[in-house]
């Protein structure tokens, strides 16, 4: 409860910094995260407490979903359960070579139902199934094949890839990567035709907005584009 | 139209025996299941069976989704139209490596549009397409690929990797398994916030549940978890 | 916007000559496309002309996704921005092993929300937020493991490869493959169930037509179908 508190302060507390550009959640050791505490779920706990652990849990999602920045998983070692819901949840990940993503939950009486919220939407059925169903570990390789994984590099390459993709980021105007990704968690949940109808009105807004002129203008200029990030 | 009576029997039967733990759709011989008989399909069959054959198809399909129990298709051979449907619908898919998936419907006039719900739910549409328009099998790699298929092995150790699943499913709790097999196919229809609105009240009845204690007891009291099933 | 008119003007022109069984965009040159023109973007051209510019683009992805026939999308080099938008709206997609994908939009101030639409419909997410985030390219081997591509081959098989597919869709009844390319967009859009019923629906429409019963006949008369594609 404490981490995920964390976590939240720590995604939102600057958002609105324009000098923000990117957020990379990373651990130490071998294990990036082992999802929720087991202790804390206990019936001593209260129901009460339970539910505050999954809303709170929401919110960390949420979080993610609606930071302004691009949210990076830099993942070196073991990812279970909320661990790995926390992963999928990220826009990009990014892993060692040697890591492993699992959602055992069902091992322990607790089937990892809100992780498969986010592993559903970033892998293929047959592979969702098998990871919830026998709670069984796959490999940084499989979790690239099967699209859970942006990029899988050896542990000595994880930093250089990392900042390959904050480099690429830094380049442009935090305002339009921010409409974006606003844009692109919102398109995904609509049919087709009503997702290229919003889109449009997004296009025409990013165009001409502030830093949408100076794109064009620098483009046109062949100059390196100065954005205001606003 | 007698063989889809017996699976919906088979996979229905003994549905709330707690000893059932998981369901394996098979074959004997080198075709998993060609779909559809065309004989059924003729015209002198009446317009009225017609729409019996395809009702029975989505009751066939309803039972393995709502089936308590994870369903697994273990495919050694060829499966075809409504059969590639059938394993489409599947929890999990284990197919040898001589495998083969096809949707040839629109070759004999009948477009695989039923099966190709299932199929699209399973793989990217750029595939999906090409297995319905053009009616050309895909290889059990490139199922694998395509994450069609779970996992893909030679025809010698498809029951060593089934049997290795099953063995992951029968040390958990048979109800947990259930609530979250019930909570998955939910979930994948949802926007991601109701999702996890829903997940997180799901979370709470899983951990408050009998099997949901037992398992956070004794994983405190470093045991093996003794569950009710219930 | 030129290109725009003439692309959708093709593709509907004879949308309902019983000949027209496939089509085809390709390109001369290593570009297949970039996008929009950005001059027709600066703020000079005005907001009224950008939302006819944005809302031209949508009925080019309609009219693809319309069309009664397959669409192949032949890339033999670059397609970026809109281009690559243009090419994962197209119903399969065969490239060469040398192209390359990308979404570069937000370099020039522009973030490509309109193709990120087609994109996060056809690969995972954790690629499409690399390719909408970074602006990188990806390459014609990465565009198959997402699921972008269909098929990737070398240069010298590019044709034949698209041939083989054509040929495949020509032996079909050209209404039942209109049938079955309407009802595969709509239902990808539904709850499963509700595909289902709808898909029995379909299915019994499909075998009550002219080419569904000449297709049942045909086999069973074990001779070549002769359709009316009607």
């Amino acid at each position: 409860m404490d981490m995920m508190s964390h976590l939240i302060e720590a995604i939102n507390s600057n958002k609105d910094d324009t000098s923000l550009r990117a957020i990379v959640l990373s651990a130490k050791g071998n294990v990036f995260s082992a999802g929720h505490n087991l202790k804390e779920l206990q019936s001593s706990t209260g129901i009460e407490q339970h539910q505050l652990i999954f809303r709170k849990a929401t919110e960390l999602m949420k979080s993610i979903i609606q930071s302004p920045v691009p949210v990076i998983a830099k993942v070196n070692g073991f990812a279970a359960a909320a661990g790995c819901q926390l992963v999928a949840a990220c826009d990009m990940i990014v892993c060692s070579n040697t890591s492993k993503f699992s959602t055992p939950g069902a091992n322990f009486g607790i089937f990892c139902s809100t992780p498969g919220i986010a592993i559903a939407r970033s892998i293929p059925k047959s592979r969702a199934t098998y990871m919830l169903f026998t709670g069984e570990p796959i490999t940084a390789q499989e979790a690239y094949e099967s699209g859970l994984a942006t990029k899988v590099v050896p542990e000595e390459q994880l930093d250089i890839e990392v900042n390959k993709i904050i480099e690429k980021i830094k380049v442009k105007s935090r305002s339009v990567i921010a409409l974006g990704k606003d844009f692109f968690y919102k398109q995904i949940e609509l049919d087709v035709l009503d997702a290229y109808k919003l889109g449009e009105k997004i296009m025409v807004d990013n165009i001409n907005s502030c830093d949408g002129q100076e794109g064009i203008r620098s483009f046109a200029e062949k100059r390196k584009a100065s954005w205001s990030h606003k």
